[in-house]
């Protein structure tokens, strides 16, 4: 498989492409706007999942659909937009079972639903390797209030909403690992990891409050390392902050890494900058939307990400994968 | 690989959740179209492509990657409307090497170019399976006027741009076979097999000319069979009529198949039924545009795809794969 470095050199390789359209935001934002009429843009985002990579291919398909839609629609509430389409394109191995395919459709069909979206095109293909599925998602926000990567301040306090590290644990119990946990705490984990909930209420209300937004899909830290490459500021976490869920609380207590919690993907929460001035809003927010909401941390001058650690020192980053990231 | 039947089943497990948008056109046209802003519609398309499918893996990357882009612009041709953005979703496979990468997007460079679209978001992953290639594109036309497949009426021509089976053709070519064919005449197919050319300005002015339009990349045949079933009319086709390059036509001399012309796909023509009234006009065009515009056959009261041959006689398109498609 490509390394990072493959990546990031693909990165490099098509950015100049999207030169041309301020829109495109760089390619490093959650995804891209496009002026739709006077008063209104459409955030408009695209992700490919691979069976053995993004999700385990003996996960149930409606888990699947569902999974794959709600990848897409925490992108777009990372830009504070509201979704309204999606586009699908699935590459089916040989011999996929019938009644596979109706129980993909039926995860589609109850998303669909949920979030009132509608499947308005795509592509249907045979692949001879793994499953492979795409989606690009369209939502709309107010012209100019879309929430970027590229806005927080110093001095900003650092936000995430609900609990972090329990998408990386859930992986870590589908993959059998974290045996010592108690059945309730597992089956927790494991549906935080199958069935993202894309914060599309918080998002929207986040627009004009929060300074800078994103959605944790690759671990928090990295995350938080391109907020602070797209700001050019630097960043300070308290590691003992972070909110945990009491099943992620198990897991630590049982031997689980913090570093998994920095660092694990998944969790599709909104981690979000916002200056300190409205903190008094965010918590009548998070008690409107009945959402916890946690400041993790500050915005400095400079660039990184520092984690502070209960002794008050800070961790040693490299060892989560951070480096990599860190701008 | 899936069979045919199982793409039948997918389309009717989709379709019930487009239900909710009419500009999704049933996900049965070339693109969807959705309203953006009072006085414009965009045309939104979604393509995949596999490597030993769609293309073949060990084509030069620039014409992979110029391939893909056309081949979507080609839907937005078809529709009638004018491409501005495009999002790209890789899949590499082990081992992509650098060199690959680097020509993949200097093919995706030129062709952004050539077509001043900008590539505005998407997604890079690993894969374990073949380099997978998943492209949305995004078009703009005036509201109302996009062409679509569901206005074909009793008595209007049928036309194609270009010449057909050159795709097929070419696919036969790379593969190894047609090699009693002249080295030009190979390198000829080759090239419409490898660049297609999307007709862009033909399906901008065909806009309140043509009733129903669509791209051949399917197959003639089988997709005329899609805008009979769309417009719920019959078609006859006269196999002499269809315009063949010198190529195909040496292709045919040297043994190759008529059903070839007929059930292969890869054209990226652009085939068109338009009142009789409205021929001179469409010469017209032709000459403007340098493009070849040919009449092959009418629109009829009824269902399916008749072609007659040579002697005056139908055609048995069963022997051609045209049934499935039939309508």
């Amino acid at each position: 498989m490509p390394s990072l470095d493959e990546f990031g050199l693909i990165a490099r390789l098509f950015a100049p492409l999207a030169a041309s359209h301020p829109g495109a935001l760089g390619l490093t934002d959650d995804a891209a706007l496009i002026d739709a009429g006077p008063s209104e843009q459409w955030a408009i985002t695209m992700d490919a999942l691979v069976a053995g990579v993004h999700f385990l291919g003996e996960d149930p398909p409606e888990l699947i659909a569902r999974k794959l839609v709600r990848v897409n629609l925490s992108d777009l509430a990372a830009m504070g937009a509201k979704p309204f389409a999606i586009l699908l394109a699935t590459c089916f191995p040989a011999g996929v079972a019938e009644d596979w395919v109706e129980r993909f459709a039926t995860g589609l069909k109850i998303d669909c639903e949920e979030f009132a979206i509608a499947l308005i095109g795509g592509d249907t293909v045979a692949t001879p390797g793994p499953l492979t599925l795409a989606v690009t998602a369209l939502g709309r926000v107010p012209a100019g209030s879309a929430l970027l990567r590229s806005n927080a301040r110093s001095g900003d306090y650092i936000w995430v909403s609900g609990t972090i590290g329990d998408g990386a644990f859930g992986l870590d119990v589908a993959e059998g690992r974290l045996h010592h946990l108690e059945e309730a705490a597992k089956t927790w984990l494991l549906d935080r990891y199958r069935i993202p909930h894309p914060r599309l209420s918080l998002g929207w209300v986040l627009r004009g409050v929060a300074t800078a937004a994103m959605d944790v899909s690759d671990g928090l830290v990295g995350d938080l390392g391109h907020i602070c490459c797209a700001s050019a500021v630097g960043a300070v976490v308290d590691a003992t902050k972070i909110p945990l869920s009491p099943a992620a609380e198990a897991a630590i207590a049982t031997g689980a890494s913090i570093a998994r919690v920095l660092s694990g993907g998944d969790d599709y929460e909104l981690l979000f900058t916002a200056p300190v001035s409205v903190s008094g809003k965010l918590a009548e927010l998070s008690a409107s939307l009945g959402l916890r909401l946690t400041p993790i941390g500050q915005i400095i001058e400079g660039s990184g990400v520092t984690v502070i650690g209960a002794d008050g020192r800070p961790l040693d980053l490299a060892k989560s994968g951070y480096k990599h990231f860190g701008g």
